[in-house]
């Protein structure tokens, strides 16, 4: 995670620090968070070079393939033809249900080159676009409409604000999407509605924030929650990390139950 | 507007043609289309050259200063060092809300250079950035953030399947943004629910269409309403234009009544 120096004319607002370590601040790396917001959507932008080597960024959908953007795009279109003439080429992909504040969003950028996948390969491929994207039936066989993969080999990952880093092509490769944090929406909204005290426990005993008042869930996945944390020093963001990673969405309520005893019980409240 | 020969295999559904000609089939230019995506949000997706050249996609908020898209973004980031170095950019825009088939969104690619704006024009800038983008008066000021303002040489349109077109830097300079359709959501709602009738005779009696059953209007502009026309022959999009431009969403109601009885004075029902 890269700390930046922006200059801070002095009027953004203060974030106080945890008073206690932490306990356990396991959470995605750069390279799972990517796969995993490559694995929510279908769409995202391509930029790719016209013939001048001008920039030229365009609407596109996906599959995936491992991680790999499949895309299918006509020749007929001035990024098929770009594509076809200079293999450069980036994507950019926003997370679904941006917050109002868009620069708050989660996008990735995957940057390489695309090529013509062939024989089983172009068969996954196919696949795999259909499977994203089961509009492109419609179009996918037509003769001026081509499949390109793109390969990976730079992989930039924005969190929100101040939460962003960079991916290898190997993580990227090596990494997966996450099980629990697509399907984590009716558990925190249960979490937030009816278990405040829990909550409050985790951040008190497990979250370094002992001074507590009122705290929400912002984010579950395989290795931990995202909290909210409001304090009469102000307000700030920790992390309390489940005993071992999860593997699907079926063990969130056990691993939160487990953090809310283990919070318990330091706390002997 | 171009028509694409897709070397069809031959099992994408056929449209029915107009068995009549459309009496007024005005519709928004390919640069009033552009002007009017690009000022119904605040966000894009900007392609930009590394130090290599290659393509950059990268997500960013944006102003609008007559038009042209104003860029704030931190030198720390790669798309800002990328503009430093290199001033060809482009920026590509989907209109919010898009259909549940991605390729039927509607969307468009400004291409040109980013320049640094000075004196009035900075402020101007300012002034249109943050009117679009609140959230930045937080960062507007730090020292790595700078404005750029991209000079639009080229613009594409795509508004869905077969929608398509090109616009030049003057075009789309001259045009504006379209007064009604950011607004005509309940409006289009009302005639849906309210007023399947008449649009049962507009498209009829105005849309070339006589064979029309059902008829569900899709889109409302300064020029027309876009219809979608349910006929023994298949299901077709045509477009009933209202006898005068409108200046502004007030107008539309006296419009669709005014195509109304047009229509019913033709069919005599």
């Amino acid at each position: 995670m890269t700390n930046l120096d922006h200059g801070d004319p002095g009027d953004a607002p203060t974030v106080p620090p945890p008073l206690e370590e932490v306990a356990n601040p396991a959470r995605p790396s750069a390279a799972e968070e990517a796969r995993t917001v490559a694995a929510t959507t279908n769409v995202g932008t391509l930029a790719s070079l016209t013939r001048d080597g001008d920039p030229w960024a365009s609407f596109v959908t996906y599959g995936l393939l491992d991680g790999s953007p499949v895309l299918c795009v006509s020749q007929m279109a001035e990024h098929g033809r770009n594509l076809a003439h200079d293999p450069r080429a980036s994507i950019a992909i926003v997370a679904p249900n941006p917050p109002s504040d868009p620069l708050a969003s989660t996008r990735i950028t995957l940057a390489g080159f695309v090529y013509r996948p062939e024989g089983d390969e172009l068969a996954a491929a196919r696949e795999a676009h259909l499977a994203a994207v089961p509009a492109a039936q419609v179009y996918i066989d037509f003769s001026d409409f081509s499949l390109w993969v793109l390969r990976v080999q730079r992989v930039r990952w924005v969190g929100g604000y101040g939460r962003m880093d960079s991916a290898s092509e190997e993580s990227y490769a090596a990494a997966t999407a996450d099980p629990v944090t697509p399907h984590a929406g009716p558990a925190i909204e249960h979490l937030n509605a009816d278990h405040a005290d829990a909550l409050r426990a985790m951040a008190q005993a497990l979250g370094g924030f002992p001074d507590a008042k009122t705290v929400t869930c912002e984010g579950a996945d395989r290795y931990g929650l995202d909290l909210r944390v409001t304090t009469p020093r102000g307000v700030a963001v920790t992390r309390v990390g489940y005993a071992e990673p999860l593997d699907s969405i079926d063990e969130l309520r056990a691993a939160t139950v487990a953090l809310t005893d283990q919070a318990r019980a330091l706390t002997g409240r």
